[in-house]
């Protein structure tokens, strides 16, 4: 089984994502993940360029990776200055690592334009800058930055590049895509002409201006290299590098490569989510293999066949990488994904049954008022267990006020009370907030906390307001979804009203009798 | 030079997409829209599979389009039933279109394990539904549904199917991958075996679930497909259907093929905008072309070298596909459209004014918030006019109130009271409405209305909600966007702010100043 080396830069290139700024402590924790998951190698930064990524590098020296070599990652020497008196890569050297991957121009419009030097001083640049590392007893990667846009322009000089760095001891000479703009039948056509050159490994590093990245990746693989490059997600600036996670999962499953081995592969969606977590980016629910979506149907004739053959709408099995199938509910369907969804919570109901044509009934219904349910399956569960009479109530609502007042002077106040009733004791609780429905939150939260402790693990963390049919201006129908979570899970539920407070208000009740029923069923 | 095909189907498979839930309007703007970008074909949906399908296809009857032909989907006819005794096929063949798009199965496990029936009477199910509809005049295409996996299970059978749905008169045969699991390489590689025993146009339909959807279009035409298949950023169940934006901008632009035209791809940008828009899914930041990070460059050698030459870090001119180059870290875009504005406000005003500056700073300091001023121009234009001190204010605020309240009943009341002051009269104002907003736009009209009886001339017509980084939860910022309009005109304005409440007063206070300056502006 062929093994390609799996090298990840979501701290490095992954860091220039727009909206991403992590800490050292950040980087430490996606570290320890990665080597978890079982990359080769993962690059922590660029030492000397800024003082976060030094502080890192020492800080990693305590840790002790299992699966994982760190790399640092620099350029070539400054033109015209010996590499030993070369400040930045003084420190790139003294940071204590045993891999260095170095960039260097293989496109001479860069060398003429943003270097500002000769072709042959750009060569000795590299030259130097390789040899340099090898006499530390360090190995060095070399990154051909804009290796293909180079090639296209001038191929001998491109060429010229890699073999220096080859001559000068770097153990693997990396083709980058830096612009992001090559498409993959020329990929493949430039390496496996350049292939015969090169004795050393070779690898690939591309980005997605295209929304080709993945491809790219796949393709250079299966024209030689041995070595590929990307970040989790897909994060890096503009529109991101390579995702290593859908790269990982093809190499494994189509390609029959050995990249992190099969049995660690189940632990790419939890990776996934943890590192977007992490990032404070929000997991895009389509992304490839590891995204929400990425195994949810939604199609009446999809999901009728997915029932037959699983084979049928499904290219794997989505718990090969660690995901799940989910049925939604929606229009287009119809019983089957209720019967299926029903089946899930272990109620075994029959096409026929009396209980199913109610609940089509009513999904039929409040779907028509503007609800949905496909992302809100916290709030499908707590209707199907309503209408089958399997809900308790664990609070009764006596009624809510929510006040925004603005002053003469500017402030802005949101207030709001709510009156419950749990059991026989009636609670009045009253809350200030951000805006009316954070304090609405606030005050049913109030209400419930003696009674039920387990809430203060939960909070709200995403939401989500549409207007429905906004012609009719602010007296439009609104719907609000509210995602919330726990330790371990989370989940979304919705609601629906011309007035916002009220869909809100849903919405957040709906969130909180959830958590509690997912308590008291797990106690049971 | 060569000209492909562009067959749209966000209104189709784009409607399975998690979370999206099209009204028959929406899918008419998108439809008008998809005219003036000037793909070829949009397929509008699936007439008879639902009574929102079955009335927008009666909708689109009133509509000239100048681009674009209108295409219906449809599945073929039911085994062993002949065609004219289809009730859903019929709906099919009267639902006014001139052509059709039939998806039938190439699979031969789908075959057995979904349809239940024999392989012969599959081929028969094409045979037939093609015949009858080309017996109505109507133009055939064929969607083979899984054609690669049925290729790789069953070659012989799969080109079958191919050839049965060519031999009946389909225009074109459509190779899906329906499942989205093939690899580039083996596209490339099945198209180059059957092509030649297929006389007809070739076309490719491929979804996204190895993120690969784009290379994989891009490779079927380079291997001989002159359709390609997709939708607008990528909609579609799971992972998605193949991003059109960016297959339109790389066969243009990297192909050098026809598609829309080299002209209208500067449309892409705005078209993909305002179509995540309608669908209400945030367009993602970093969406290759057309993304507000497709173009923005964070690294500081990045931003260093582009100053030295823009094609340094850029695929293409951002300009070419309707988009912007950012630079994140120095904040220096912008100044141009502020004086293209101002300009056609009649402010003249130089690059270095004092005035410029100052507006510039204040944009800057207010997009930062999360303000966004592109989608709403009135508030941009009073922008304009109140920092260059050309707006004399209409009344003053001195403050309102809003109450919402829930009964034991289930009442629900919504109240709101405003204070104002117009010249040196106070005014007290309160009012009912439908929701908060619609009670406070009731409230200032209230106030207001002794004085400036021309305000009951306009109304609000349109109302958007956008939180802003959700993952605060119910404390995350709010834009509120309004339309509103009088006899003439319709105008947007915006506002933001973690209160809800308060984002729509600005936008509702925005609304109403500048109909009253425009009023007075006429009166002159």
């Amino acid at each position: 089984m062929r093994k390609v080396t799996i090298y990840d830069t979501t701290l490095r290139d992954g860091a220039q994502t727009e909206g991403i700024s992590y800490s050292v402590n950040d980087k430490i924790l996606i570290a320890k993940k990665l080597d978890e998951l079982g990359v080769d190698f993962l690059e922590g930064g660029w030492p000397g360029s800024n003082p976060k990524d030094l502080e890192f590098f020492k800080a990693i020296k305590k840790i002790h990776f299992k699966n994982t070599e760190v790399a640092a990652f620099g350029s070539t020497r400054r033109k015209d200055t010996p590499a030993s008196k070369d400040l930045i890569l003084k420190a790139l050297v003294n940071s204590g690592v045993k891999h260095i991957t170095i960039f260097g121009k293989s496109w001479d419009l860069h060398v003429k334009d943003v270097l500002m030097t000769s072709l042959d001083e750009n060569l000795r640049m590299i030259t130097d800058t390789i040899k340099f590392i090898r006499l530390k007893k360090i190995k060095a990667f070399f990154d051909a930055e804009h290796f293909f846009d180079g090639y296209k322009n001038n191929p001998e000089y491109a060429l010229k590049t890699l073999i220096a760095a080859q001559d000068a001891g770097a153990q693997c000479v990396i083709l980058c895509d830096t612009n992001g703009g090559t498409i993959t039948s020329d990929v493949k056509e430039i390496i496996s002409r350049i292939k015969e050159s090169i004795s050393v490994d070779l690898g690939i590093h591309v980005h997605n201006d295209n929304g080709m990245a993945v491809a790219n990746s796949i393709a250079a693989v299966e024209a030689g290299c041995s070595h590929v490059q990307g970040t989790i997600n897909g994060y890096g600036e503009r529109c991101g590098n390579a995702d290593l996670c859908a790269i990982i999962a093809c190499l494994e499953l189509k390609l029959k490569m050995k990249t992190i081995g099969h049995a660690r592969l189940k632990e790419l969606t939890e990776v996934s989510r943890y590192v977007s977590e992490v990032s404070n980016m929000k997991q895009q629910d389509n992304q490839p293999f590891v995204g929400t979506s990425a195994f949810a149907h939604k199609a009446g004739v999809h999901i009728n066949a997915m029932v037959k053959n699983a084979q049928s709408y499904e290219q794997i099995l989505p718990e090969t990488v660690g995901n799940k199938r989910r049925f939604l509910a929606s229009e287009l369907a119809g019983k089957t994904s209720i019967l299926f969804k029903a089946k899930q919570l272990s109620f075994d109901l029959g096409k026929n049954d009396k209980s199913t044509k109610k609940l089509h009934k009513q999904i039929q219904e409040l779907e028509y008022e503007g609800y949905q349910f496909e992302a809100a399956e916290a709030s499908f569960e707590l209707l199907i267990k309503k209408t089958l009479k399997k809900f308790n109530k664990f609070f009764e609502l006596d009624g809510f006020r929510v006040i925004v007042e603005k002053r003469q002077d500017d402030t802005l106040i949101s207030e709001a009370t709510v009156k419950i009733k749990v059991g026989k004791t009636r609670v009045h609780a009253a809350c200030e907030g951000d805006g009316p429905v954070n304090a609405l939150d606030g005050a049913l939260r109030k209400a419930l906390r003696d009674f039920y402790p387990e809430l203060s693990g939960m909070h709200l963390s995403d939401f989500k307001v549409r207007v429905l049919d906004s012609k009719a201006g602010t007296a439009a129908k609104v719907r609000v979804f509210i995602e919330s979570q726990d330790e371990k899970n989370s989940w979304w539920t919705v609601g629906v009203s011309e007035n916002i407070i009220e869909a809100s208000w849903q919405a957040l009740v709906d969130s909180i009798e959830y958590k509690l029923l997912k308590e008291k069923e797990t106690k049971k």
